[in-house]
């Protein structure tokens, strides 16, 4: 990579300031100051110290500390949880903190929230601890929050907040200003003025920047956002985040199977949202259940992690089984015990990543009929050319190592075998999986790494077997 | 889950409307209309089809159609490629498509765009390329984006946008919007009101909403966001991103070294940033090089593979060495061989799902200093719990497939030994990477696969050799 620089190379590398990287990490020192004041039992300084933070830092403070700490710390905390530390909290530890709340806290804490933070915070709870919580709101907030819930989860009607500013198509920028002063409660966040018909159909909105931009006088018709597009209450969040990404928007009118508009989402939530998804294919891919955290109990993580394992103990007998079949082979032949491994382990790396290139592909919209042709080829042709180079290192290591030819051969061939095989499980299996509706960063894994695993062990395994006695 | 809901159960799930999934996808039929256009030549039909289309939906069709075809389409899309189709191209077709354009077509697209976006667009490319982009600048655009260049790659330098409103800490309401209406050229974005100290230090900011909900007389130093912070200009963009979803900010001013005001990040930017490293930690978890996508041609997909396929096979072959210091036995008592393979597996998996999350939670800064005992300890534990659990099962397999019962007792302790190995080079591993400094996405995985296949095959075939003979 070069750049343009008008010193020297030398002068611009000596000049270029260096990259600060790693922020935002909880100070040790604040950590260690509030655990020493909950020990203390003072709550002067436990106030002082907390006062400063943001309430995700709160959050994630809360998260790190361990659970008799957390008891304490909550007991001491003398102005209370506020409603922001309780919806910044994940999901796990979030149940166990309204457990332990006495409910005029929990109760007060929920008043302070907006509509969408509420449903976020009501919508995974027992139904217990929802009665509580709905109990604290108002008539009009519990309806706001009962009538989200009543879309599907995960759906754009959960995300949406109910708050907005809205105006006929025809108003001037004049109109919409004094109509926003005179407004006793504008909502805490809004980008757009959005413009609707007299049945209520959004048809664009308008930039608070351009409003404060335009003379009075100018027709708010005219200054609608080309970005402008409207969002389905149940289209799922995850698609939800995909468009904001994809579209560049800010905020996105939500419209009811009528076309009418109901809500608004903005870009934040959307963010959250497209991180969340970042997370679960990650963890899924790994083989972890998709809501695990660090701050879980130790046997969560088991219940975790168990699935997977008990999948993979599956396949992995399953590999035993093909190997089994080749028993007098390897009782003769030793040097294929040692062997057949590396077979196996390339493949299912090979298969790893052509499954992860997939599901990302298919996750981000880039992996579609058009195209699906041709990438399946380039990952067979891949595959291919990888497999022929280490087939090449690998035959030559088992001449050297072994002194047997033909012992070469065949771990060359069983891996150019192994790895094209790798390559179009990697792609075709999540496509198919994705097809039938099952979430491809899910279940890819298993069936990749079964594949590999068996056909890597009965290709070298087999070929031995027909060649080398 | 339960749900507050008034109706019955029955009568809630089938009235609830269904979740929507899957939008925003190309049109199958859309793309092929375009190939038809491209091969009939039909320049008329072409502008008529992509007319509609966002931007970065024409850079996606871009992407997923043919090197032929790409080539075909760009030399008959009459009214040229715009920039910000240019921008939203992936990195390695944008230098394919920037080759393949007339200068001066380019130089028209380069025009249209924001300097945050060219500067997005050049800082990957070749000199020669750079200067012919930076050669379609007027004077001061050309400055602002060799200025951006001085700053580190990937640092919020890069990031950042110059167009803001910035006005004194002193100002009323009023004022500011007598100030952004006289403006001739506002930003395209923009969501706050930036306050600056005479020394243009930012204070403050104000949300357009509250400026345009409140009365002129106020003053703005009296209604500033809570959420204010400054990003310093050499910070990296990915931490950049994490406080954009931590703070849940919509804008953040810049500030150089002397904490001045030099230019403001949006929140869509940081969303394109987090998503692009959670990609990045997706692929690089799978050995997968982090800049490769769909659209590569195949010699790219082999060339981005083929480095961690390298390092498997080294691991591979030290699991062999391993191995094949057991001859004797493995030649004596064949099951080994078949039932060796299971430990290994099993252990790989149980360190992948470890290093996986611990990876996730250094780059979410959910591990750090205040819990990194407690979860190496929970980890260890889990792994022993799960170790456990597998090691009966597979202890009670051995022993039923093969009759031996020192053979099922063999597998269960080698099973129980590398699961609570894998758990703890899962964690270990990734922290210490990050400690010296390595991207533990990046090089995790080798190294812990390489304990667990070492240590796996050890602990069976040493325990074996041990008792069984």
């Amino acid at each position: 990579m070069t750049e343009i620089d008008p010193e020297t190379p030398a002068q611009a590398a000596e000049e270029k300031p260096e990259l600060r990287e790693g922020e935002y990490e909880l100070d040790r020192t604040l950590v260690t100051g509030v655990l020493e004041a909950v020990d203390g039992a003072n709550a002067v300084a436990l106030d002082g110290l907390l006062e400063p933070l943001h309430p995700a830092d709160i959050a994630d403070l809360l998260e790190q500390i361990s659970g008799p700490e957390r008891r304490a710390f909550l007991s001491l905390w003398s102005t209370g949880l506020d409603g922001e530390v309780l919806s910044e909290l994940e999901d796990g530890l979030r149940e166990e903190v309204i457990e332990f709340l006495p409910a005029h806290v929990l109760q007060g804490a929920v008043r302070e929230l907006e509509s969408d933070d509420v449903v976020d915070l009501v919508e995974d709870l027992q139904q217990e601890q929802q009665e509580l919580i709905l109990g604290a709101l108002n008539t009009v907030d519990r309806a706001v929050v009962e009538d989200a819930l009543s879309y599907p989860e995960f759906s754009a009607g959960r995300l949406m907040q109910r708050e907005m500013v809205v105006v006929p198509e025809d108003w001037t920028v004049g109109q919409a200003i004094d109509f926003m002063r005179a407004s006793e409660t504008l909502p805490e966040q809004f980008y757009h003025v959005i413009l609707v018909d007299p049945a209520y159909h959004p048809v664009g909105y308008v930039t608070l920047g351009r409003i404060l931009g335009a003379p009075r006088s100018s027709h708010l018709r005219q200054m609608g956002e080309d970005s402008f597009r409207t969002i389905p209450v149940t289209q799922a969040e995850a698609d939800v985040a995909y468009a904001f990404n994809q579209y560049h928007l800010i905020s996105a009118p939500v419209v009811d199977e009528d076309e009418r508009l109901i809500g608004v989402i903005t870009i934040d939530d959307a963010m959250a949202v497209l991180d969340e998804e970042a997370e679960e294919d990650i963890l899924r891919l790994a083989g972890v259940g998709s809501d695990e955290s660090v701050s879980d109990r130790t046997m969560e993580t088991v219940r975790q992690r168990f699935p997977w394992l008990a999948v993979n103990l599956v396949t992995a007998i399953l590999a035993s089984l093909v190997i089994s079949q080749f028993e007098e082979i390897l009782a003769q032949i030793v040097a294929l015990a040692v062997l057949m491994p590396i077979v196996a382990s390339m493949g299912g790396n090979a298969g790893t990543q052509s499954l992860t290139v997939a599901v990302r592909a298919i996750a981000t919209r880039d992996l579609t009929g058009a195209n699906l042709l041709r990438v399946v080829r380039r990952e067979a042709v891949a595959g291919l050319v990888n497999g022929l180079i280490f087939a090449v290192v690998m035959g030559v290591i088992g001449v050297l190592w072994f002194g047997t030819p033909a012992l070469g051969g065949v771990i060359a061939v069983a891996m150019v075998i192994n790895m094209v095989v790798a390559a179009l499980a990697g792609i075709l299996i999540p496509i198919a999986l994705d097809k039938i509706g099952v979430d491809p960063a899910l279940a890819s894994g298993a069936f990749v790494t079964t594949v590999t695993d068996v056909v890597g062990f009965f290709a070298f395994l087999g070929l031995a077997a027909a060649v080398l006695i």
